[in-house]
């Protein structure tokens, strides 16, 4: 519609929606700011002449200015006409990162099967959590989580992972990556510069350590895992490992080395920090127990239910010596105030009902499933290479020849619909050329063909 | 028992529990490392000795044994008898903070009533988002949010507040907090180093900021909101404000003041951090809208759920302009790689149902009824204290004359059963002391009480 000041002020209000016709009034005339459609410092219509030509009482469009001039859209003065004010901005658009799409044989390692997660055990205990939950868990609370399921994680680690856990060490968190990222902010405020990591070890762990302000050096893992001589001639003030399975290389701690790199941690005042992402799938023997149970007052113990149940929940939780309980807290206090508590009411029924349990040992039986056809079919396919690293977890490795080009295979493989990861994003240093394979992901249908189209891509490469 | 070997093992197996006798056996010598009971260096009974004397076969010993070796307890050497491995410590003990238990008269602020927690609604909308989310939510996914409630955010935003948010701008984060401390990390990462904050401004927001590594600087409020000119002379690359309802005062930043306040952003290449954390409780008119729309290319915008529907939940958003869009997203993965999926579907469910809208609506009328009572009691009880920023929120200010002594006050108060807050934590400067007087835990029927026990503590205090 043409107002009668001559502003065009494309006005049209629906009288049948629920919206009022104040608010509909307003929504127009914002967005004429914003989109440039009414420009700065132009007159508007009195309130008397717009509200006779919409058809609407006065009160309405005097409502409607007042709202605007209130949230600086418009400039009212006494005795003037009211004007559009300054510089309202469009609206930015931004360009949106694509989310990359499945490949056809998924070898993503990192990640379990989520089409296997118990949706209705979740909501059932979701529920039983809701019901019973005492008003105050809505509110805010301590940022270290609720004390039910610290009790039922330091029972829960104790009986299944050998942690020594007072429930007053225990600390929720939203994912391992957290955890780790607040262990290594209270480490840097107690003056910690440098802390050690696993050469090759997880990339994705990296960016948290440096967001912090640590530096972090890479230490060589061999056969028996971190090089803990290497470690001796460092100068760090912590160690973050893998100790059960060591991630990618799969290799566990040798017993020797433990001792030792407990025996580094006490005489150099340092903290062991344990990453124990995937130990509860195990499958030749029992999981090797967590190095934490050998010395609570220097490692600290990290996991989370990403791999057990899914990563979509971002829960997990950390274990504290003493010396780190209150520095972490802060740092939880500072950073979110806590881990949604509600999630950590369903985790506790599930922990406490035994359902935890019940899925990692379905579970367990999917995935080593997974894994002999993905040992068997590389045996027959691709004889000449070594899976390693397959005892435990949702991932292995395999060695490739020196003189292939790594990355050129992985580029290959994914033309060929095989998504999977390799040795070198996870390496500060040049290595040998290898593979990491994930059975998490990959419905054991597909692995056979998926290790077809990945021997098509090694023979494409080094033919070529 | 009693060992041949002459060690006392202390071994006692349960042949009724559900508990595997190896996994006993292992528990059992895990403690008595730990506890000492069994010494560094101690040998052992042989396999088959304790086989024979426990009446279990020997391979569940030899189990037993090579477990606790691999996890660094024991120390087998082939031919030797196997040993306590050195220095297993027992479980440090951790003192645990008591958590504070609600005073009789609540008028603590920052927090709703979370009984009034629609329990049924948002376990509907678990349930449903439960049975319809596909498989990849419970995977990784874009740490941002789930792409279908940034879209509903900006649908909501946009509709209540008057935010122009693109749902690519649009990050759900883990409450306000960490919003916060995500958006500080980004400044600091363009070299951002300090930061206007209001004075008097919540205490709760400066520790995140410190924690980013930025430093603030107060900047006074006076009756119009943020002092812009006072700002203008200092040298800061970002302001964070509280427009709609400043904390604590209640003040509403006028017109020209948004105005000056996004002047001053462009001038000075500087952003403007708007807190809108209490904003959708406006009482005497509609809530002013949000500053962002004037400005999305200047304005991080953030909020969250914790006073709408309960704090536990820990879920809130923030919408950045595109210049800061990349940076939070690498933040916010560094950090904790996403908010809880389940919670973010569970809150698209009740704003697509008007859920949220509904529960606004009905406590905006409970939250009315307090705050006319507490307006009225203070006016019967202490007509000298004026109540000021009582138009939105849910707590109001109260000034005190300047010879009261604000901390003597707020303990006689506690003393009476009241618990409040007062303006000198949140000062950063020395100010007219005041008290804020928090709604949003206290029942209606238990104000009056309270007031009267407050007017017993000034009493008590200004005779004193």
């Amino acid at each position: 519609m043409k107002a009668s000041s001559g502003i065009d002020l494309m006005v049209g209000l629906d009288r049948d929606s629920t919206v009022g016709l104040r608010a509909q009034l307003e929504h127009q005339l914002r967005e004429g700011v914003r989109s440039g459609t009414l420009r700065h410092d132009a007159p508007l219509p009195s309130t008397r002449a717009l509200a006779r030509e919409l058809g609407v009482a006065r009160g309405v469009v005097m409502e409607a200015y007042a709202q605007l001039a209130a949230e600086g859209y418009l400039v009212s003065r006494q005795g003037a006409p009211t004007r559009v004010a300054a510089r309202a901005a469009a609206p930015p658009s931004v360009t949106a990162p694509t989310e990359p799409s499945a490949p056809r044989f998924d070898f993503r390692p990192g990640a379990p099967d989520v089409s296997l997660f118990p949706r209705t055990a979740w909501a059932t205990a979701l529920r039983q959590a809701l019901r019973e939950a005492p008003d105050a868990r809505f509110s805010y609370s301590d940022p270290r989580g609720t004390p039910e399921l610290r009790q039922a994680l330091s029972t829960y680690l104790g009986r299944v992972r050998g942690v020594a856990a007072d429930p007053e060490a225990v600390m929720v968190t939203s994912g391992l990556t957290q955890g780790l990222a607040l262990t290594c902010r209270a480490l840097a405020a107690r003056g910690v510069r440098r802390i050690a990591v696993e050469e090759p070890g997880s990339a994705d762990l990296r960016a948290p350590i440096a967001a912090a302000g640590l530096e972090w050096v890479a230490i060589d893992v061999d056969g028996d895992g971190l090089d803990v001589a290497a470690l001796e001639r460092s100068d760090v003030g912590a160690a973050l490992v893998t100790p059960a399975h060591q991630y990618p290389t799969g290799v566990v701690l040798a017993p020797e080395r433990r001792a030792a790199l407990l025996e580094w941690a006490v005489a150099r005042d340092a903290f062991v920090l344990e990453d124990d992402y995937d130990a509860e799938y195990r499958y030749d023997r029992q999981p090797v127990g967590a190095l934490q149970g050998l010395d609570p007052q220097r490692v600290v113990y990290m996991s989370s239910i990403s791999k057990t149940l899914a990563p979509a929940l971002r829960i997990g939780w950390l274990v504290a010596p003493p010396a780190l309980v209150e520095e972490t807290r802060h740092q939880k206090a500072t950073d979110d105030r806590g881990t949604p508590v509600l999630t950590q009411l369903g985790l506790t029924v599930m922990l406490e009902r035994g359902e935890l349990d019940r899925h990692v040992r379905s579970t367990r039986v999917v995935y080593r499933r997974r894994r002999d056809t993905l040992i068997a079919a590389l045996a027959r396919r691709l004889p000449e290479l070594h899976p390693r690293g397959a005892a435990a977890g949702l991932h292995l490795l395999v060695d490739l020849p020196h003189d292939v080009d790594e990355g050129a295979l992985v580029r290959a493989a994914e033309g060929r619909g095989v998504g999977l990861d390799s040795l070198a994003p996870h390496s500060a240093r040049p290595a040998r050329p290898g593979l990491i394979l994930g059975y998490g992901r990959i419905a054991e249908p597909a692995i056979e063909g998926g290790v077809r189209a990945l021997a098509g891509a090694i023979d494409a490469v080094t033919r070529g």
